[in-house]
């Protein structure tokens, strides 16, 4: 997708014309750091997309965009301390490169800097906006609050699991292009058709994330291959084969819970699972949420060519080798 | 201030309507908590004020009113984990009762809430009451990280704190009383007239607290007298002080600095102030921001029944025995 590339660049060109003031330079550089740290600025990208699908131009809906784009970056920042991550994006994150302290409150001025962004929107539309923005974010925290409770658990089923991944990641993708599809005076359907689209491909991506964990390609694939297994993450993988061992397997699953050789772990987790056709069931789940994001594209009120667009955009999301 | 109290109660009531989610709930039981630990709710009467004063109904800033507590409640329990501040209202912190990760998350939904509710403002005053928070909230962040900074730093000047304060505390004091002027739709010179006067009153106050940490009636003071000192907390007291020294005070002051027996070291550290007229400076200082707000008060196009119920209010917050 060299479009995509395209955006990206836009986006990180509007991105560098945010201001930070200089002081205090304790609350701002760590801003300036992490806003530059890269990434494919996929949720800005959406936002773009869903608004000249509806008849706007690039230029209509720079600050909602950028809004989605500082939202997220904050929602890393705090995400980021509370899972204690040494490292985003190859490089340290704030909370290592600064501190706890320090983490917490540039989050906090990003959150408010989204809102400022958002503020800039027409007041005729301001108050859907901010409403559609509002839930989301809500429900981001609330997603994150279900991931981090999953760690202490030992009963999530396969359904809470794809709540907490709505939740924490997908909705902000169907929100980003109906903010871009709202800004562009859209009509409520087709806001809520491009919304489904976008939280349906945010799934079937999650779930294909975890897939990706245990089957990539380790050559292509940019970490080490089962690093969830070896952290013993509640993946869709792992509660998959939860739902499906005999209580002889559930011996063997909690003796590799325990396993200290990691290449011996991730092996016979491997074997476990594919004999219990996990990658198979995790697979066709993600196909069901692809598929119904594509029945939500269909009813979109748009033209064939904006169509392509999103399923080309889906298809770069999904089709990772594997 | 008898009228106080009724307004309080009034607060509390609007803020126990406010429904929180009840899953999850390790995110919604610590707003439940916190939100109800009490205190005078000044802020939002501050807005309910603001706007009777200029023709609002009690009814017609409620949302407003209740987003600046709401907010206030926010900063205070990220400020507590950044603080490390195991009590707030003789109640364990979020943090505390719970765990950082929490109060992080917690204080994140909370801060949001906030946005929510001013999202209730009326449309055609929406960007106005966003401008004003979102600055507000802005500055609030920049003096808390200027607080930290201080920690640190030995070469902080009594201007630079009067700054802290003024962002940490005092902007939000004045932006509270103008987001009801606003709502009211005063015109622009009397809601900068009416922020300028309580911001002025903030500062004043603070200054207070610091005095009071000192010199409070120990029979009449919540906490201990010397806290302040104890901690070795660079306050304006503290900070006057080095103004005033010699060379040969300097090197007591930095004895205290490290003197073990708390009891000796605030009669000590109260001699030498004492010897340096410190409290003194510091009063005149509080009574100069207090003149300030007075004038700024002379300014506002209100009538004098009003103007005797922000002056009861300032009177009630400054004139505290000492």
């Amino acid at each position: 997708m060299n479009a995509l590339k395209s955006y990206t660049e836009f986006i990180d060109f509007e991105l560098g014309k945010m201001n930070f003031p200089n002081s205090p330079v304790e609350l701002y550089d760590p801003l300036r750091y992490f806003m530059t740290l890269g990434g494919k600025r996929i949720r800005p990208i959406l936002t773009l997309l869903g608004n000249e699908m509806f008849g706007g131009s690039k230029q209509t809906a720079i600050p909602q965009a950028l809004s989605m784009e500082v939202f997220h970056n904050f929602s890393l920042i705090h995400d980021d301390i509370m899972d204690a991550a040494p490292v985003r994006r190859k490089q340290p994150t704030v909370h290592e490169k600064w501190n706890p302290n320090i983490a917490i409150l540039s989050g906090d001025v990003l959150l408010i800097k989204a809102y400022q962004l958002l503020s800039e929107s027409s007041p005729e539309i301001l108050p859907e906006v901010l409403n559609l923005f509002n839930t989301t974010a809500v429900e981001v925290c609330e997603g994150q609050q279900m991931d981090m409770n999953f760690e202490s658990r030992h009963d999530v089923t396969i359904s809470e699991y794809i709540e907490m991944i709505r939740l924490k990641t997908s909705v902000l993708l169907g929100a980003s292009l109906k903010m871009g599809a709202l800004v562009a005076r859209a009509s409520e359907e087709n806001q809520q058709y491009i919304y489904d689209f976008g939280q349906n491909i945010g799934i079937a991506f999650q779930i294909q994330d975890d897939i990706l964990d245990l089957y990539a390609d380790p050559d292509k694939f940019g970490k080490q291959v089962g690093g969830d297994v070896i952290a013993n993450k509640k993946t869709l993988l792992y509660l998959t084969a939860v739902s499906k061992v005999t209580l002889e397997q559930k011996e063997i699953l909690k003796q590799l819970h325990n396993e200290q050789d990691i290449g011996l772990k991730v092996k016979r987790t491997r074997e476990l699972f594919d004999h219990l056709q996990v990658r198979q069931a995790c697979k066709q789940m993600m196909h069901n949420y692809y598929d119904t994001a594509m029945n939500s594209l269909e009813k979109i009120a748009i033209n064939d060519k904006h169509k392509a667009t999103l399923i080309a955009l889906a298809e770069f999301l999904i089709q990772r080798d594997n």
